[in-house]
């Protein structure tokens, strides 16, 4: 696939690098004295030379004579130097940050290259929001690669979404210069069963010749893995168990090994690779998701490695993991990830290869990083302010908006207050994807249902938000342990769609206006009062305030959930997945119950009339 | 890159890929109970299954559920599978065959696919010539990928060729579907000194997104390998010793290890990766010229491979050298290279892993040979008219053609009968690629210079034979050491004109004669009489017909030439070398001697005047 993320287009410098390799002209700069990870062979190689010209590495090796009066020489003073880090599946929305904000926070850490699945802002402004993302990362020196959504919506006819991605859609993105394949068809069943629809996107893409990035997310590695993969999806960072991993390998399917901000799944994947001995060059690490706090606190791709190393994966094999396994992952192996004569400058210097604390980043030949932070400068970039304004709820929120009535009996008359009903209840846990369908035994008062702090049984609503259709379905879930208040999100997957969840509606109705106020973002509110909000104004899910800014709003946020008495990690992620209903089980969109199971709507009241 | 060599391009067949790996509908092919080559993880899988459908595989593991009544079912028996062999860098003329009766005879062997480079028909026919081989190709399986020749002329300016190819030629035919690529690019001093033209002809290929071959033949690692490299050049077959192959993997580029009928280089750069231990991804395995007696006797990829097991590769990696690697060099891999679900179903049965006797061998889902045997018809093909007349000399060959006037002396009279002049000699080496700059002393009589038997110094003509423009270059070779009789050739790198060398002016005009008759070939004269020829009528470089058929007769021919003294092994190989004004050190054109180390023509008679 032709390179677009370059300074200069290789057919245009050769000429100047074969002479700067010769000698003839002196390099722009000359990296001295390095160890030289090279990830082609696999080897450490001493006292290496790096000279760099037009943004591309010119000669690797003895590079004497490549330093004129004007070359900048770096003195790499044995430290390591590696290729440039790639993350070869990244949603850049869950690090609530615009792609700058995100740039600059990672690159410092190493990464010089992220190949983006943007269907979070897809599914709000459709591909418009994703061209904003476009613009938002050109100013930067972050390589930050399109996959263009495949799923938008997720599951078609079950949510309503701000806008709608076809074949044709997909198509025509092919043709942009920053996009380099299609986002992770998580539509595996509509792989699986030939929907023709789904194979369409598919392949609009094949034939562009890019890349199609996967998302198979059972454990089975038998006839419908097999199907999956022969319909030309290409990796897959949906492994939770190492069987599966392995398998994927096997199979020719690139395994992203995953270790986000949520996804905790390293631990077992890994042994994949430790536990059997195989040729790793179809094994990647991703992070997938990443929150503003795991990247200040940890890192990026460098706390992946680091992570990698404690469950025993080699440092070598890690830094292939990231460089040029993902480069051929992507069939661009000829421009990114491997310092080699030709290949884009983009170079990262580690202090050793058991920290691996990334100390200076080249992207196109230019120190962009050092120390931990970014030494150049972005242009300004603003989101447009039609991109700034994606909440639009039908008509005004107020408690009655939250009223839930009890259904009829039989015979078409209210039931009677003190009688129980049975509701069906999604079932959340921490830190997991999967949520449990179960029911639970509600009181009937007032000629209502409310909830039920003491079973942990709490309402929940999903409204429309995107084109003021006054959509909103109702249900409840377990598992978050709050006492009082409530608690609201617009990043609420994948429709984002506005979702609140509490204790009682006057202060759901406060949580969700404080979020119409806000144009988006998550809030927590407790007896009328707004304890916590973290304002997500482009399209709902990001803000362009700085990494450390944002991780410390977060951090003010999970303050709040604690104090209305959850004590779950990252809890905004877990209720986030509530609308998801291509996940297991029961999931609840702004057009109702939906058991994913079966994928048919389900009514909210069991043995009884559905709430209308 | 878009795979054009397949039965049904993934895009349509991945519906019925799906459907086939699901078991709704039955596969076309199962191979049942195979120990599969993984080359995606190195590892042997015991019982595995493949079922096929529309030329890909389908479904790689338990296919029970794959098979249906119309199902053809092959039975592994425990046999092993690899992916079809691919050869990634080869002349097919080296053959003296045309692409179909090549294709015969490599297929059995288990090649599926090659990189063919034609550029000695292009030299001959221009790429015209080019279009003749990629139409014979067309109408067997084997996957013939054209990289586009490069360097036509090989040396521009010192020697006639047919045709000439320029970087808006090479630009032209990036956009054929049978070309994924550009040739040996053999004019590294052209890419080394910022040569324009040359470096158009490179960035005309990587604009169009294709990769470009690379002939390095320097036994030098620094500057000028990383020129090289830097210029976008992928692959070199060209390493001799192990250290330059290793370094050639270490700059990122796929060092092909050559084993081919004329160069038996194996046994040194196999070192490379037996001596040091190094990621292999980047090494493949390679023929570059494959005689038709090497063919017939050894076999192709799978007799280079047992070569590869006899120098301490082990077999796995063997395999995956002439695979995925390779499939990886052409970025291929999504189409060709392994046995995993969605890739074109091109499957090599062998006996076991030690003899790598090929049994069975499926291109694209179809059995194609067996045993040893194709097991399909071709179509017939027929090279055009024009293409079986290319031997067009200016005016009629006779002894005279072959008079070679002593020197004058300095006053400008002729030098007398008896007195000696010295020559300047090329000196040939069996299975040498250099030869060696000599002299000679050689009695003048009758006025003129003659070959000399006692010395092994003979006279040596090359006649244009493209356009009829009647240029003739004279020389001097020694090495052969016949004793009578002459010997010529239209096989004559790379301008192919026609070569003449003998010991007397009458035999060396009957074999000049001869092959102006059979348009082309090679051929043996002794005393009068033509003691054998192999017709070459395609481009004056090929035949149409079969291997064994070829095989024989160069055979017949050897023989020949041992009849009139020569017991070198492949004596027209290392004549065919003696036009090659691109190698090392003193070489004759049509034009004149070339001194390879100056690029300066040169005369022939040394401290003397030149013959005119």
């Amino acid at each position: 696939m032709i390179n677009k993320f370059c300074k200069t287009p290789l057919w245009e410098a050769t000429m100047t690098l074969a002479a700067t390799a010769e000698g003839r002209i002196p390099a722009e700069t000359v990296i001295r004295d390095a160890r030289l990870v090279n990830v082609c062979t696999g080897e450490i190689q001493e006292h290496t030379d790096v000279a760099i010209a037009q943004g591309r590495i010119a000669l690797v090796g003895d590079g004497s004579h490549c330093i004129g009066p004007d070359t900048r020489v770096i003195e790499a003073e044995g430290q390591y130097i590696a290729p440039g880090f790639m993350d070869g599946h990244i949603h850049v929305e869950s690090s609530m940050m615009g792609v700058g904000e995100y740039a600059r926070a990672v690159i410092p850490h190493g990464t010089v290259g992220i190949y983006m699945d943007p269907h979070e802002i897809c599914n709000v402004l459709g591909l418009e929001g994703v061209k904003c993302m476009a613009q938002d990362a050109a100013r930067t020196p972050l390589k930050a690669m399109i996959t263009t959504p495949s799923c938008v919506p997720a599951v078609p006819g079950f949510e309503d979404t701000g806008s709608a991605i076809g074949p044709e859609d997909v198509e025509g993105t092919m043709y942009w210069d920053s996009v380099v394949g299609l986002g992770e068809m998580m539509n595996f069943p509509g792989i699986l069963n030939s929907d023709e629809r789904t194979h369409k996107i598919v392949g609009a893409t094949l034939r562009a010749g890019k890349i199609v990035t996967g998302h198979y997310s059972m454990p089975e590695t038998g006839k419908g893995l097999n199907a999956y993969i022969a319909s030309g999806t290409r990796c897959c960072h949906e492994s939770t168990r190492a069987e599966d991993a392995l398998a994927k390998m096997r199979l020719g399917m690139y395994a992203q090994l995953r270790e986000g901000s949520a996804w905790h799944d390293l631990h077992q994947v890994a042994k994949a690779i430790t536990e059997h001995k195989v040729d790793t060059r179809f094994a990647c690490l991703v992070s997938d998701d990443a929150h503003p706090e795991t990247l200040i606190q940890e890192g990026h791709l460098d706390h992946i490695m680091r992570r990698a190393l404690q469950e025993g994966i080699d440092p070598v094999t890690a830094i292939q993991m990231v460089t040029i396994n993902c480069a051929q992952c992507f069939q661009m192996d000829h421009e990114l990830g491997s310092i080699t004569p030709g290949k884009c400058a983009d170079i990262v210097f580690l202090n050793n290869l058991e920290e691996l604390k990334v100390t200076r980043v080249l992207i196109d030949g230019d120190v962009v990083a050092e120390d931990g932070k970014m030494t150049v400068p972005f242009k300004p970039y603003s989101y447009p302010a039609w991109a700034m304004d994606s909440v639009h709820v039908g008509g005004s929120i107020t408690p009655e908006s939250f009223r839930l009535n009890a259904p009829e009996t039989g015979e078409g008359a209210p039931l009677a207050d003190g009688s129980r009903v049975k509701v069906q209840v999604i079932e959340v846990g921490s830190g997991k994807v999967a949520d449990i369908a179960g029911t639970a035994l509600l009181t009937v008062s007032d000629g209502q249902v409310h909830s039920d702090v003491e079973q942990d049984v709490l309402k929940t609503a999903v409204f429309e938000r995107h084109h003021e259709t006054g959509k909103v379905g109702f249900g409840f879930c377990k598992g978050f342990g709050i006492r009082c208040g409530a608690m609201a999100s617009t990043v609420a997957h994948d429709a984002h769609n506005l979702l609140v969840v509490g204790t009682n509606d006057a202060d759901m109705a406060l949580a969700a206006n404080t979020l119409i106020e806000s144009r988006g973002g998550m809030a927590v509110v407790q007896n009328g009062q707004v304890l916590g909000v973290v304002p997500l104004p482009i399209a709902g899910l990001m803000n362009d305030k700085p990494a450390e800014e944002m991780a410390a709003m977060v951090s003010r946020l999970t303050e709040c959930w604690e104090q209305i008495g959850c004590t779950m990690v990252s809890p905004f992620m877990t209720m986030a997945l509530i609308p998801l209903a291509c996940l297991p089980e029961l999931r609840l969109t702004d057009r109702g119950l939906v058991d994913c199971r079966t994928f048919q709507f389900t009514p909210l009241f069991v043995d009884g009339a559905e709430n209308t």
